[in-house]
């Protein structure tokens, strides 16, 4: 969720004008922007920000397609809401992904574009399976893809430069490995004689090189390119990020560094008989388009998704120490809104995620926040990913619920919570609602599964009470968690798509079902997990989530007739686990009232 | 599980090496018996039922690749006992499918083949997808595919003919569908202006013709070959079986008869412009040969397989009838079982399908079983697909349990029904298994899903209490049953694996999880369900099972202490609708029986 921030005095509708005057001048019938960045970030720089800057939607997820005629944004049910909002008088029509009825992109297109018409995208923010896939699809109708403009460069004059904020080297003692092993264990995957491994996620390149930065929101990632070989490993980077001591550090573990932009020349140069490892899903069409022809391109999934998932115990260590500070500045938090609500002091959903970040960053080693606080109240806990702003952000009353998600960047893990709260009288449908999401949420976290069950079969144990109710959500139920990296990581999800990536030890992953009544109210309860070992058995190996997350579950909004005996069970063993952990930490006044937080619950 | 009735003398041994001798003399090094059909039949007529020939392994499932010095069965867990008992001595391995560490048939050839080796298979027996994967994986290693040759064919002197059974018409009474209608929705499904659709499975040709047939065990199949186009309509089939009454029924609903060997001349002769549309995971290599080069073929999932997996009102009109019919001839079983070894009489696994037989024989409009019944008691029971032979068949004692898994043809429906039954004293570990089982059953049947739901979502529901225990169950946990027809039938399925086929109103499903500990027991509980509407809501459309199955489950195996309220409570409502639709067909000596049998258990 980012806030836009551009300066430009230009209105969205002369954006779009000056766009399609553009296109028209180059011949491009259509013009796709796809909201990310030459690396496919989910949260990006500003620079690359050209769905935001020529459409007003913030959200952080979606696509934009303008014509001559028409504009469509495609996004997902977390930001419907949001985007009809920001849409509003801009001429840029929403089109609701995965609901039925609704016109794709695909069918857009094929309506929009007759035949011999050419369709323009920058190549730099598309990756080369999205291309390829544009190519088959379009190639029906005969039209043609032209990927050789940069439109918006051109139109957004002020468009911010690259971030240079200085990269950060993270020791072993929080990273666990070193950058020597990391690269030793990549060279070991790879029998070729010459070949380069070309890796453009930042995140991916912040994990095997042991550097953090601050040149993107939330995400602590310095903007970079990296490339590994048999013998090299190159760092591509701007000079000024790194300094003497780190570069030191970098050449001690055999990485020598190259400026940022010198990649394409690089790749150019590679020699004949180099064997090109190239991610189809993550390497942009513009760098391969730099690999020469005389080069063998090999796809893979990127080897280093599934390394940097499988935390190692030093970093498992870390989140479980961060969780503990975590937990404490939630507690603070949770008191805090507790006794501002009793005195009947004023506090807005904005005011919300300052406090929590101050609360945050009192604990050690905190870094930032890992995305910015979600804080709905009632109606807007209902909009997904809601995002209150300064001026527009309600205040909270002394009735009802509130939907806080947020989480925090340490140097030993990245959290990633969300807790609803009772603020004062609730409805019993808003109790029975939190508890058939407490079900979803007890249900994943006690489950025992065979190894090998990936998450598409795991989701529906968040679902199906709910769905006994006729009630769903839109959205997936669980993601990967960087290392103090992304709070968003793959490979693994637990969703209803296949995602046919099995859970191994060591992955975290969010549980975090949710029910949203748009109007009425939104209920979201988020713990963060590990795959811990289950044990064997004549049947196999089995493996289930290990609980990280430690911060009261809120007892007054659950019906507890609607549980189980070992529903009960959990909720009182999590409890015990959270006030056991978190106590020490706190002065009196907090572990007493941690202590009610935390009762026993009878059946 | 059809069992081999083949005269020849020769042993497995000799007929091994009358196929190498072959093998040697055509120049090909590996041979591969896929053990199916030109139809992709699961059943097969013994005419083609190479696999067993060959081998001496008569399971429904698996593979044999022979080359000069070794050969291999491919099957899976429900036939590991099964085989290794079946294949000793005969010089041929076994192989586990899906078991880590295994070899798979592409290890096996790319360490027995080397560069330059020819691969032979019959293009009858192999789909058009079957052997354009072949080629792919092989390719690499310079190894070639032909398919120009029938080697058993040459050796089985013996064969069996084609089978010759009169074919029936299945009136609309029945069927719900005149062949005339069905046609319409086909054709309605295409817009070209000249198309063939190539029909080769054989129950989607009965479902299409309303026909039924005798040709295979078990199925109620007529052996034949059909088209479609946007006029035509032939039906590829050996005269004789067709009497005046059906060809006069056929042709008034415009479908012609040829000869059941006139297809291939049938494709060859296709005029040019014509458009054929082939499913490649069902048409056969040696057909798809027979279509000339200037035709244009598009390959496409049978639009038959969903047209009739979706049943219409007549036809779960019938399928109700069906298990009323099938749900008395049970409980006569289960109370004479009960008498039996009450009265200390012999009776043996084998006795109990003989018995199941002539008691649903006895139902009105039964055709026969819907597939050889497995009765399996205590290890045997293990046995997952375990069909007792009349000379090697265990006698039931007081104690313990039977597992029971059988079915009828009627020609108001297919039916398919599992019941682990209790003979006398039995271990708390086989109550607890028992009831995990059962959980299960309820979890699926009870289960309230929004539509778009696929079955490899919903499989966990059937595991996942059984998982808490570190067990788990080795085959899918339910299959699609045609109308009288297959009792196996797609595309539907709940299974782990991928199957993205999503649910729909009317479409016949069974839940059947187990548990089975080799040498010890094994438990399965099967019902066959429906999928109905379950209403709308704000959320969207919403669907659940209905169960169809009625049959008391023995409420003296279940451990009610391991069962919530709610989980009692189903078993109570579904015993109570099993003695109110059976007892009405029972005289007074069974209702009473069956009334302590679906007597209200308490929590």
């Amino acid at each position: 969720m980012l806030k836009s921030e551009l300066t430009t005095n230009m209105t969205i509708p002369e954006r779009l004008s000056e766009l399609r005057a553009l296109m028209s001048l180059k011949n491009i019938d259509a013009w796709i922007i796809p909201g990310t960045d030459p690396h496919q970030s989910e949260y990006l720089p500003e620079r690359w920000n050209e769905r935001a800057w020529i459409s007003g939607f913030t959200g952080s997820f979606g696509q934009i397609v303008v014509t001559q005629n028409n504009a469509g944004l495609w996004t997902d049910s977390r930001y419907f809401l949001q985007a009809e909002k920001q849409l509003h008088h801009t001429g840029i029509k929403l089109y609701k992904l995965r609901v039925e009825g609704e016109a794709t992109i695909d069918d857009f297109l094929k309506n929009e574009l007759s035949n011999g018409a050419v369709l323009g995208i920058n190549p730099k923010l598309f990756t080369v399976n999205a291309v390829k896939n544009f190519m088959s699809s379009l190639s029906e109708k005969g039209i043609t893809l032209n990927t050789q403009e940069d439109l918006l460069s051109e139109i957004w004059t002020d468009r911010p430069p690259i971030p240079n904020a200085p990269s950060i080297l993270l020791s072993t003692q929080y990273a666990g490995l070193s950058i020597k092993k990391k690269l030793a264990i990549i060279r070991k995957q790879f029998k070729e004689e010459n070949w380069t491994l070309l890796v453009t996620a930042l995140d991916e390149i912040a994990w095997l090189f042991n550097i953090r930065g601050r040149d993107i929101k939330y995400n602590p990632l310095t903007v970079s390119w990296a490339i590994v070989g048999n013998r090299s490993a190159i760092l591509f980077v701007d000079k000024e990020k790194i300094d003497q001591d780190l570069r030191i550090s970098l050449a001690e573990n055999g990485v020598t560094t190259a400026g940022y932009d010198e990649i394409a020349t690089y790749l150019s140069e590679l020699p004949a008989g180099e064997t090109v490892f190239v991610d189809p899903d993550k390497v942009n069409q513009d760098l391969f388009q730099s690999i020469p022809e005389y080069c063998t391109v090999q796809v893979l999934a990127s080897p280093l998704a599934l390394l940097k998932a499988k935390k190692n115990s030093t970093e498992l260590d870390g989140i479980r120490n961060a969780m503990e500070k975590d937990g404490v500045a939630m507690v603070r938090f949770l008191m805090q809104l507790e006794k501002t609500i009793k005195n009947d002091e004023k506090i807005s959903e904005y005011d919300i995620g300052i406090l929590l970040k101050d609360l945050r960053s009192k604990q050690a080693d905190f870094f930032g926040e890992s995305f910015q606080t979600i804080a709905g109240y009632m109606a807007n806990g209902a909009i997904v990913h809601y995002a209150p702003s300064e001026k527009s952000s309600a205040t909270l009353e002394a009735g009802g619920i509130i939907l806080v998600d947020s989480g925090g960047q340490y140097y030993d893990g990245t959290t990633d919570i969300t807790r609803t709260i009772k603020l004062g009288k609730v409805s019993d449908e808003i109790k029975t609602d939190f508890t058939n999401v407490l079900k979803g949420v007890i249900a994943l976290a006690k489950a025992i599964f065979p190894k090998g069950t990936c998450g598409i079969q795991l989701d529906i144990l968040a679902r199906n009470a709910m769905w006994q109710e006729k009630i769903d959500y839109g959205h997936g139920t669980g993601h990967g968690v960087g290392h103090f990296l992304n709070v968003h990581e793959g490979p693994q999800t637990i969703r209803k798509e296949g995602n046919m990536v099995p859970f191994e030890e060591g992955m975290l992953i969010t549980i975090e079902p949710g029910i949203y009544k748009p109007d009425r109210h939104g209920i979201r309860i988020e713990n963060m997990v590990t795959t811990v070992n289950a044990g064997e058995s004549e049947f196999g190996s089995f493996l289930q989530f290990e609980t990280l997350t430690l911060c009261p579950i809120d007892l007054d909004l659950i019906m507890l007739q609607l549980l189980t005996r070992d529903e009960i069970e959990w909720i009182n063993a999590y409890h015990r686990n959270v006030y056991l952990k978190l106590s020490p930490y706190l002065d009196k006044e907090e572990a007493a009232w941690l202590k009610t937080k935390t009762r026993k619950v009878d059946d």
